[in-house]
C-alpha cells in the first residue's frame, strides 16, 4: 500500500502518548490530546458535510490549531488548502473559489477577512472561527465543534489521493493552486529525515507561516519522527529570540530574510540560543555574509539548506550540516546542495537537454515529491511537468561533484549587451557592504544594450551610502558589465508571502508598455 | 510522481562517479562503472524479449553481477525474481514456472542446476551464465551480453509497478511469489536511512545471502544513500571476520546464527573488526547471551535489530542503537522493537481487534511496505492482508511504550495442559547453557496435555550434556510447565534459506496421521 499522513500520528501515539505534541502560547497538549482532538476534528469536519478529498481552507496566524487542522482534515478525509495570510480577501477569494473549498476556519486575526470572503466567495459555505474570545455572528466555533465530535475513524487517504492545494505565484497573474499528494509530502519528509534535517527528539520551532510549503515541510518531517511542536504566531526577531530561549528549541526554520533580521536585532546576544541544534533555511538565496554571522549567533547550531518550491512538496537539493562546517572553502556556502534522497536533478538547456557541468541552464526536477499538477489548470501543469520532470524556472548550474548554484530566477536573469548577469550575484555584491540591508537587482530597459543593471536597495538603520558609493563597491568585487549602472534607495522591498522580493513588482514602472521575454 | 529505484543509481552517480560501488574478490567499479553496466543490461535484456514487468531470475551467490541484476532489470523495466539458492531443481522450477520467468541468470556454483532446470521448467526460455570460466553449452554468457550491449534509457517503472517477486514457505507446502513494488521497497529503504542503519560512508558488507529479503534491504538502504558494497559469496564465518578486516566494512547484516558464528570463531579474537560501525541483524530470534558475546566482538559497533518478513519488504520494526547501548536493563535487548517510519503495528486477537498492551496476540502491519499480494494467489492474499494490516503469523506482545516482543511464530506456539509455551523462550534458557549450540523447542502430541514440549537441540563442538542436565538447567530459569519434557541431540538442524530453523521439519515425525490447529 501507498504512504499516508496519519500514519505519523498514531505511530508516535502508541510509542509516546505522553510526549508534548504541541506548546502554544500558553497551551500545551501531549500527543495523546493532540491525537483525540485531531480525530474529533475530523469527524467534526466530516459531520459539516466534509467527502473524500474535499478542500477545507484555513486562513491564520501559526497555531496549535493550525497542526490540528492539517491532521484532523486529513483523518476526516479531506484536503488541505492552507491559505496565504499576506493576500487581499479578493485573491482569497479568488483560491477558495478556485478549488471549491466550501470550509474555511479563520483565527482571530482573519475573523474580519473571514466575515469579508462570505460576501465575495461563490463556494464558501461554512466558516468555524478558531480564535479565542467571542465567535463572530454567522461562524461555528471550533472548540464547540470540537466538544460536540465524537471521535471517528481515520479515512485513511493515501498515496496519490490529493492532500493539500497551495496556492503560489498570486502576486503576479492568477494564482495556481499546487496539488499534492500524501505521496509526495511523505516522500519529502522521509527525505529530510533521511538527511538528518530533524530528529526524534526535535523541538521544532514554527515560527515561519504554517500556510507555506517550506514550514509544511519541516512540520511534515517533525512530524514523521514524533517530536515537539512549538509554534509561535508569526514571524518577528525577538520573537524568534524569547521563543527559541523560553522552549529550548532545538531546530528552527527560517527564511533568509527571517535569519537576517533575528541574529542582526540589537539584543540577539542577550538571548541564550544554545539550544538549538539544526537551523534549517531556504525560499531564497543567502548571502554569505548573513551565513556567517549567523554561524556565530547560533553558535552550537548545525545550518542545513534546502531549496526547492511549492511544486517539489517542496524540496529539491539539501545542503548539509557537513558541507556548512566544511564547505565553505570550496564556495559550497553559496551552493543549494545536491538532489534529495527522493529526487534527481538537472540543468536544461531550452529543449530539456542536459547542459554540461558548469553551464548555466534551467533547474529540472524529478522524483516522487513532483506534484499531480495544478488545480483544474491541465496546460499549466503539461508545460511545468514534462515527462516527469518539473521545470522549476530557475537559473542554475552544477559543479563536477552535483552542487546546484542558482543563479537567478530564468525571469530575472538580465541580458545586458549579450552577456547573461545574475542577479543574485550583483545582490551579494551588494550585501557585503556594511551600510546595505536588502537588495534587489533588475533588469531595466535600455535602448543602447537591451537591459541595464538596477539595483534597488534598503540601507540598515542608521547607515548611510551614496549611490556612486555601492557601485564602487561592486566594482570591487565583480566584472564591469555586471555592476549596476543605476541604484535606487527605498526604505522597504516588497515581499510575496513567503518572503521573497517581489522583482516583478520592482520592474512594472520600467517596462509598462514594453515586452521583456518574462515578467 | 511515485518511487523509482533507478533514481538511486542515479542520483549517487552524478554526485560520486568515481566512488567505489562495488568491490567482489579481485573485482572493483566505480558509480560510473557501475552506472554504464546497469544500463548495459538492462539492454541486454530487453534484447532478449524482457517486456515492462517481466520477472527475471537469478540463481547464484552473491556477487557484484547480483547487484547489476537487481538495477540493470528495474532498469530495462522488467522485475526480479531472485531464487533460493537453498532450494532443489524441482522447487526452482516450480518458482520460476509459477510466475513465468523466461530469463535466469545462473553463476558457476548454480551452472548445473541451470542446466537441469530447462528440462524441468516450462517458462524458462533463456539461461544466461554469469559465472566466470566457459560458459555452458546453450546458455549465453553475461560479459559478452554487456558488451555488446548499447546502454539504453531507464524503463522508468515506479510506484506501484511490480520490482520484484521474491518465494516464500518453499519449506512447508508450495511456494507462494511475495510481489514487492518500487514503493514498497524505496519506503523501506528509506525508513532504514531514516532511522540511522545506514549512511552515505557506509561500506556495506553483504554476506548474508542475496535473494533473500532481508540482504535485499540492506542493499536498497545503501544504494539509497549511495553507499559502497563489499560483496561476499556466502557466509562463512571466516569470511565474514576475513572480508571485514580486509575492505574496512562499516555496516554488516548477520541473522542471529551467523553471529553466534561469527563471534564463536576460535579466530575471532585475531581478526581487526574495528571498522564496523553498526551491525544490523534480525531474521530470527536472537538469545540475549549471543548479543553480549557479539557486543565484544564489535567492540566500536552500535547494534540495530529489524524484525519483519518478506511481505513487509521487509521491515516491520526496528529496535535502535540507543536501545541496544541503554535498554538492556529494561529488557529490550529480547525486544524485536517499535514501528518503523513507514509502518504501523498492533498486536491483535482473532477478530482482528487490537488487545490491551502486554496481551499476546498476532503481530500485523500496515503501511507503505506491505506487498502488492502474493502472485496469481488472490484467496492467500486476502487472508494475508485484510483492510490493509498484513498478519504476520507470528505471536507478540506490545509493551507501553510500543515495543513489541516476539514470543513465537502464531504455529510454534505450544499449547500444553491448556498453558501457552512459546518455544522461543524455552529455546533463551537452553541457550544460557554453556554446552547448547543452538535448539529448537516444538509441540509433540501428548495424550494427557495435548502437547508437549519437546528440545531438539545441538551441542557446541567438545561439548557435553545430558537431557537430564538440560531440563534440569531450564528448571532453575522458567517454569516448570515450559521446561522441556524430552530432549533429543542433533549434529545440525534443518535450516531454511533464510537461516531460520524448519520446525515444521521437525514436528512432522511427530505429527504424521495426526492434526495439528497449524502446521
Amino acid at each position: 500500500m501507498a504512504q499516508y499522513l496519519t500514519q505519523y500520528l498514531r505511530r508516535t501515539l502508541q510509542a509516546h502518548p505522553t510526549r508534548v505534541a504541541t506548546i502554544c502560547g500558553t497551551r500545551q497538549h501531549s500527543y495523546a490530546q493532540y491525537a483525540e482532538r485531531v480525530a474529533r476534528l475530523g469527524a467534526a469536519l466530516r459531520g459539516l458535510g466534509m467527502q473524500p478529498g474535499d478542500r477545507v481552507g484555513m486562513l491564520g496566524l501559526n497555531s496549535d490549531r493550525y497542526m490540528e487542522f492539517f491532521f484532523g482534515t486529513w483523518w476526516g478525509g479531506g484536503s488541505v488548502n492552507s491559505v496565504n495570510i499576506r493576500w487581499s480577501a479578493a485573491e482569497v477569494a479568488y483560491s477558495l473559489d478556485d478549488c471549491d473549498t466550501r470550509i474555511l476556519l479563520v483565527d482571530e486575526q482573519f475573523k474580519a477577512m473571514g466575515g469579508e470572503l462570505r460576501g465575495l466567495c461563490k463556494a464558501l459555505r461554512t466558516l468555524v472561527y478558531c480564535g479565542d474570545g467571542d465567535t463572530p455572528e454567522g461562524m461555528l466555533n471550533y472548540e464547540t465543534l470540537m466538544a460536540q465530535a465524537i471521535p471517528g475513524a481515520d479515512a485513511m487517504r493515501a498515496g496519490n489521493d490529493l492532500a493539500a492545494v497551495m496556492y503560489t505565484g498570486g502576486t503576479t497573474g492568477f494564482p495556481k493552486g499546487v496539488m499534492l499528494s500524501h505521496d509526495n509530502l511523505a516522500a519529502n519528509a522521509l527525505a529530510l529525515v533521511g538527511q538528518g534535517a530533524v530528529n526524534p527528539s526535535a523541538r521544532t520551532l514554527l515560527i515561519a507561516p504554517m500556510f507555506h510549503a517550506a514550514a509544511n515541510a519541516f512540520m511534515m518531517g517533525t512530524a514523521a519522527v514524533g517530536g515537539t511542536f512549538v509554534i509561535a504566531p508569526m514571524f518577528t526577531p525577538l520573537g524568534a529570540l524569547q521563543t527559541i530561549q523560553q522552549h529550548r528549541a532545538t531546530h528552527v526554520l527560517l527564511v533568509p530574510t527571517m535569519i537576517q533580521l533575528t541574529v542582526d536585532h540589537p539584543d540577539a546576544g542577550q538571548y541564550d540560543l544554545s539550544s538549538v541544534q539544526t537551523v534549517v533555511y531556504g525560499g531564497s538565496v543567502i548571502s554569505e555574509a548573513v551565513l556567517q554571522h549567523a554561524f556565530k549567533r547560533f553558535s552550537k547550531a548545525d545550518f542545513v539548506q534546502a531549496y526547492g518550491m511549492t511544486e517539489l512538496s517542496p524540496c529539491a537539493t539539501y545542503l548539509g550540516a557537513e558541507e556548512h562546517r566544511t564547505g565553505a572553502a570550496r564556495g559550497l556556502l553559496t551552493s543549494a546542495g545536491r538532489a534529495t534522497l527522493t529526487t534527481e536533478v538537472r540543468i536544461v538547456d531550452e529543449r530539456g537537454s542536459e547542459v554540461p557541468r558548469g553551464t548555466v541552464g534551467e533547474v529540472a526536477v524529478r522524483g516522487a515529491n513532483v506534484m499531480l499538477g495544478y488545480w483544474n489548470k491541465p496546460e499549466q501543469t503539461a508545460a511545468a511537468v514534462r515527462d516527469g520532470w518539473m521545470y522549476t524556472g530557475d537559473a542554475g548550474r552544477m559543479d563536477d561533484d552535483g552542487y546546484v548554484y542558482i543563479v537567478d530566477r530564468m525571469k530575472d536573469m538580465i541580458v545586458s549587451g549579450g552577456e547573461n548577469v545574475y542577479s543574485a550575484e550583483v545582490e551579494n555584491a551588494l550585501s557585503k557592504h556594511p551600510a546595505v540591508g536588502a537588495s534587489a537587482v533588475i533588469g531595466i530597459p535600455s535602448e543602447q544594450w537591451g537591459e541595464t543593471v538596477h539595483a534597488v536597495v534598503t540601507l540598515k538603520p542608521g547607515a548611510s551610502a551614496t549611490a556612486e558609493e555601492l557601485m564602487a563597491h561592486c566594482h570591487t568585487l565583480i566584472a564591469h558589465y555586471k555592476c549596476p549602472r543605476s541604484v535606487e534607495f527605498r526604505p522597504a522591498l516588497p515581499m510575496t508571502g513567503a518572503g521573497k522580493i517581489q522583482k516583478a513588482e520592482l520592474r512594472k514602472p520600467y517596462w509598462e508598455g514594453r515586452s521583456r521575454a518574462v515578467n
